[in-house]
């Protein structure tokens, strides 16, 4: 499994919840990354933890002013990128560009979608993962894999049937170790985390917690 | 094949064009749709052509301003609609709720987009039809079958693998009988026309060409 | 008073809606215009009513798909247009274009604004009324001239600051004629309503209490 | 004059313009800024050069995915930022945020916009500058105090008819000492540089030059 740890635009410390990833993916052996902010970028990455971008733009270099290039976030220190978070929805054609955009700068993709038709979309413009996040469970609290396991299923589904090469995630409400093994069961081989963690009072210990099971 | 001429913001006559067409159909028994504006919906359908949207947005019924409404389109007497066309690009999550706001209005669908792997993302959303439109060759004159005949077989695997009941329709530079049967002959089911009638002295001399070979 | 009744998305008769304005103007004097969806421009028209469009592009005639062109609306029957509607927010430089587009095809303009720094800014486009309405209140039976009388004298002071030549107009929440003569003692020349009209049992029964103290 | 060096998304070293703004700046005592990349942010500011952010969303902390947070740049070194360059044209009511947000953070604002009916819009918001750069000129090396003097005073007037506390910068094509000082006498107290500093073989010696008659 890997744990992909959103930190959004909490007011954490982007840099303790990142050492204590780093220390908590060393110890367990579970991959584990953290994905702050773009202005973060490098402070997250010096810790030694696997950086990740939030997103990166469909753009190439040169006069772009507010975008995120693929190849700076790379340059920053990340190894790879979500895009269409349901909080940053993008245009189709601009998703593809995104991926388009992260594979030149060797940057790993996982495309964001609310619901197996989407991720069948997302799978057929060929990232390296799709994370299938309902919206509504975002922040509640609720794992997804409690809440509506049928469409992590339907989602794991929907992304074999277009291309057996990508992966599934699924992402909102988990912050246990039992919502992993859970998520796992039901064929996802990643997870998306943020307030669990981000704005846990010990980050490292419900890492821990999350990742005892595994 | 299916023929559907898009008239989008010219300055031309709809109704002229509409008329045109609508003989050219009951002529020559092939499928021909127009598609004009939302504000000239009506008065179109009214001559008797099969009408079509040029959009519809992801909303239901209810406090929305300014948006196309599916089933306001529908009552205006449209049969159909595009989306995504690529000079109205939209968000992958809109893309799908806007072929299920025409579902649910009982409009037929076509899904826009320029290359093969957004053709297989746009198929995994279930429209009726998907059309291949390379941006570039958008009012150049020069058909796409001719100028770039891979992206249409391309688009026409593309959308079996994900999807085999999504007919694959091309576009862009088509304006002669030849180009539909070249278009044909690479697997389309259908083609978007646009200045080749809608900017044509004779708009049904135009369309009486087009559909001769067929 | 102009009274600006949009028609959004509801699931209303357009045309009902109209006829009940039209001879609601007839009987009152009161200037009482409808705003219909796009589709619906051209029956609303034919009532006789005065007929505004909800939304204009910043596009020319030419290749545009998907767009609300200001002279198709205006060759619709269309006398003004809302633009920047607290549902359908647009980027500064496209409410400069659309504002533009409008005059360029003899439309009326009506910008709308949420707080008085923005209906400041819209008024520097020169459009030629600026209407105030508080996302916050729109839709919720309590009239913006009662829940925040602030926001409308400041709205009246930031575009009089920055050009006299610009009514202010506000909504939100207005439904009586009491509200009207409140939104006038503040300083309003206008006001925008929508379901208090639209969804109104008998909308020419709504009217007619509405402009009955004018 | 105040000089602000935009780097865009050119694949130039960041740190090496900083550096050589930094010391152009002690040198010859005139104040320059340089805005690169939210991900350089940091390694900018720790050239102790004036480091700008190239944007900043209307957003606050917390579950927002992929967007620059103005407490964030802040945090990463900066003391100002752009909002709504023509690159990244902004919603009006964003624009607003946007200002509200950097304002929050303690970030100096200069809002863009093409024309002097934008600049009016802009100064309505109260930034503390608005940046009036002509999109066609912009990356063409010939300076708009030249080939348009009249926008720059235009938009001087523009912006002092809304609020004289507004600061006017000019923008596009200025890369000489020459330009400066005619934008100067145009009534701008600021410059926006990029391709003309940024893209140099030796920075230094360009910003030394574009201050020499200062």
């Amino acid at each position: 499994m890997f744990v992909l740890v959103n930190l959004k635009a909490y007011p954490c410390d982007p840099v303790a919840v990142a050492t204590a990833a780093a220390n908590a993916a060393d110890d367990s052996g579970v991959r584990i990354a953290v994905a702050p902010q773009a202005a973060h970028l490098e402070a997250v990455s010096e810790t030694g933890v696997e950086t990740w971008s939030q997103h990166v733009d469909p753009v190439e270099p040169g006069s772009q002013t507010g975008h995120t290039l693929a190849e700076t976030v790379a340059d920053a220190g990340a190894a790879g990128t979500l895009v269409n978070h349901s909080e940053y929805r993008v245009k189709l054609a601009d998703l593809d560009g995104s991926v388009r955009a992260a594979e030149r700068a060797g940057l790993e993709t996982v495309v964001c979608a609310n619901n197996p038709a989407q991720v069948g979309a997302a799978a057929a413009l060929g990232p390296d993962a799709v994370a299938v996040e309902p919206p509504e469970l975002i922040g509640t609290g609720t794992p997804v894999s409690q809440a509506d396991p049928d469409i992590v299923e339907d989602a794991v589904a929907a992304a074999a049937a277009v291309d057996p090469a990508v992966d599934v995630f699924c992402g909102a409400g988990i912050s246990t170790g039992e919502d992993l093994v859970a998520a796992s069961d039901l064929g996802a081989t990643g997870v998306l985390l943020a307030s669990g963690v981000a704005k846990a009072d010990d980050p490292r210990a419900a890492l821990d917690d999350l990742v005892a099971p595994l």
